[in-house]
């Protein structure tokens, strides 16, 4: 913890109740601001504060406010088939909008035994997982994609063309943590490279471009520059799939013409297309069987031998379960700017910020 | 091309056709001898030698042999729902399995708009592109998973504990060749470290461990160790998601608990599992629309700025494709010592190897 700006804790319920309140001051129906709210509190329980309040709480309001995103949005079904639907968001919030969808893709898969449902005219949903992990308690698997933001270049290319293009997919387990993915498709963040410049660390090769579309591990280069696509052309491939299938399938377009970056470009709607999966563990086998299996998977890996310097071997998703199962109880921490600019938020919209744990 | 050992080039026709007789020779039905005859040599025309006629042939025709595949299977629906199915292969050819799994899919996904269908019970059925691409005719979306032969740790381990876990997904354009991605989520093969090792290169350190799990660039450290997933976690958490959908999900196991190297393990059955997925475009807008959409951003992409030292950008699968359009006229170059294998397991069965275009 850094001295000169202790993090206070707030609890998890504080920050949903506050953050739905803002909704809806600033015109969202209810329902859908409790559904914004939990998913992006969510992310903050699970540690991914990237994706939580402190940043997209204020960015959500502010493009409501200038009527960059509509606060009561028709959403409408486009297409529909037994198992597929395409929704037409009406520019409402990502979180309403993909709620609406995995929803729907989680009816149709108990009927059917799989669904597919995208959305277009959509904006940026926060974390993937939230919507991959609401097929869970259902007994299903879950996928959740989306377009968003430019930021990688194709492999052999020097601009920036489709976007983070991140995936998640959840399984359930029993007793374990059910598996959570939740990755992009660029070989890292953004915010890591600044992290980087700002303690003069020098990049992994693999990371980023500079403007030439050189591999450099120079910060300052990379900022000027490109993220890389994971594992070059595999991650490069999977982002274009992920591209084809939420921007161009959905009817709305990919990354390379969104505004960039996502939800911070005020000139224009985000146009964000996504799409989600469901498939009912039923239709395979019965699903106390199939977690119970998932399980031994996970005991398997747990207890397989230790690489050097390791001591454990993480499942994807467990991290940020464990960091949610604690920050649960101790609360959620936020820097004191964040508080800081929550607060003012609040004041402009006559809702009152927390006291913390 | 090495003059001490020229390679002739053999058309993909005599090819199948001898791949087709040698199957049915073997006791495979003509139906599904030319099902695995004509995935085989797709593999060769594409220019992926490594799931092609030289190496899988004889494989295959051996494990028919000593009775660990099953030449005429009896392929069992186990589970069926509106848009999934669960196939158990009774210990067929991967191929004919493979084959009947993804036409099942496209017929539902026809229907209902979308299909998932896993098989269990199954063997290696070589490139997982030629199911995934299947579904192009149709205006689908293809997708082809599979487990395999043991190969990369979990992040933080040093045991081999799952396969390549490859993928492929087909997405169809107009007059642009369509999007066929298809990658292991392995950093790279073995045969590359192989390769290296003959010509005393050093390695990527992200693609390999040596036997304590420390990255190596030793090609005989890495022989010793174990491949390293594609971009570290990542790579490891699809692989795991691939893993359990083809293996756990379809009642049978993951490649932990297979045998390894795949379909080299001449004591038992592969036990392989996979999965297919199809997705109808016209579920979600008019194909001719999304196929032209893809053209686009196909166009986009190949006329982006290049970066320094490349002068072309390569889509997925295009690659491919452009060896498929060379070796269609010009015939599949094999090695010497390949027609002399093939000639004798030909001889053998009572089949002739055909002779160079």
């Amino acid at each position: 913890m850094d001295i000169a700006d202790p993090k206070k804790a707030y609890s998890a319920e504080a920050l949903r109740s506050f953050t739905a309140s803002a909704f809806e001051k600033a015109g969202v129906p209810p329902e859908d601001a409790a559904m914004a709210a939990a998913s992006l509190v969510e992310a903050d329980l699970r540690g991914v504060e990237t994706h939580g309040i402190s940043h997209y709480l204020p960015l959500h309001i502010k493009r409501i406010k200038i009527g960059l995103v509509e606060p009561r949005a028709n959403i409408v079904v486009k297409r529909e088939r037994l198992s597929t639907a395409l929704l037409d968001g009406g520019n409402g919030l990502g979180q309403v909008i993909a709620g609406r969808a995995m929803n729907l893709a989680i009816e149709k898969a108990a009927r059917t035994g799989t669904a597919f449902v995208g959305i277009t005219n959509s904006n940026h949903f926060g974390a993937c997982a939230y919507w991959s992990m609401m097929a869970l308690p259902h007994n299903q698997i879950g996928i959740a994609m989306t377009n968003g933001s430019k930021l990688p270049a194709p492999g052999g290319g020097r601009q920036a063309m489709w976007g983070t293009a991140p995936i998640s997919v959840a399984i359930p387990g029993d007793q374990e943590r059910s598996v959570v993915l939740d990755m992009a498709t660029t070989a890292t963040t953004k915010g890591r490279i600044l992290l980087y410049d700002k303690r003069h660390l020098r990049l992994d090769p693999t990371w980023a471009l500079d403007s030439a579309g050189r591999p450099t591990t120079d910060p300052k280069e990379a900022l000027k520059g490109l993220l890389q696509p994971v594992g070059g052309y595999k991650g490069y491939g999977l982002a274009l799939v992920f591209e084809l299938l939420s921007g161009i399938l959905t009817g709305g377009d990919w990354s390379y013409h969104l505004g960039g970056p996502l939800a911070e470009d005020f000139s224009r709607p985000t146009g964000v297309g996504s799409c989600f999966g469901a498939i009912a563990v039923d239709a395979f086998m019965e699903p106390i069987d199939f977690k119970r299996q998932v399980d031994r998977v996970i005991r398997e890996i747990h207890e397989s031998p230790k690489a050097e310097g390791y001591d454990r071997i993480y499942m994807p998703g467990e991290m940020e379960a464990e960091c949610k199962a604690k920050r649960q109880v101790e609360g959620i921490p936020l820097d004191a700017d964040v508080v800081m600019r929550l607060t003012n938020m609040g004041n402009e919209l006559g809702v009152l910020f927390p006291t913390e744990m």
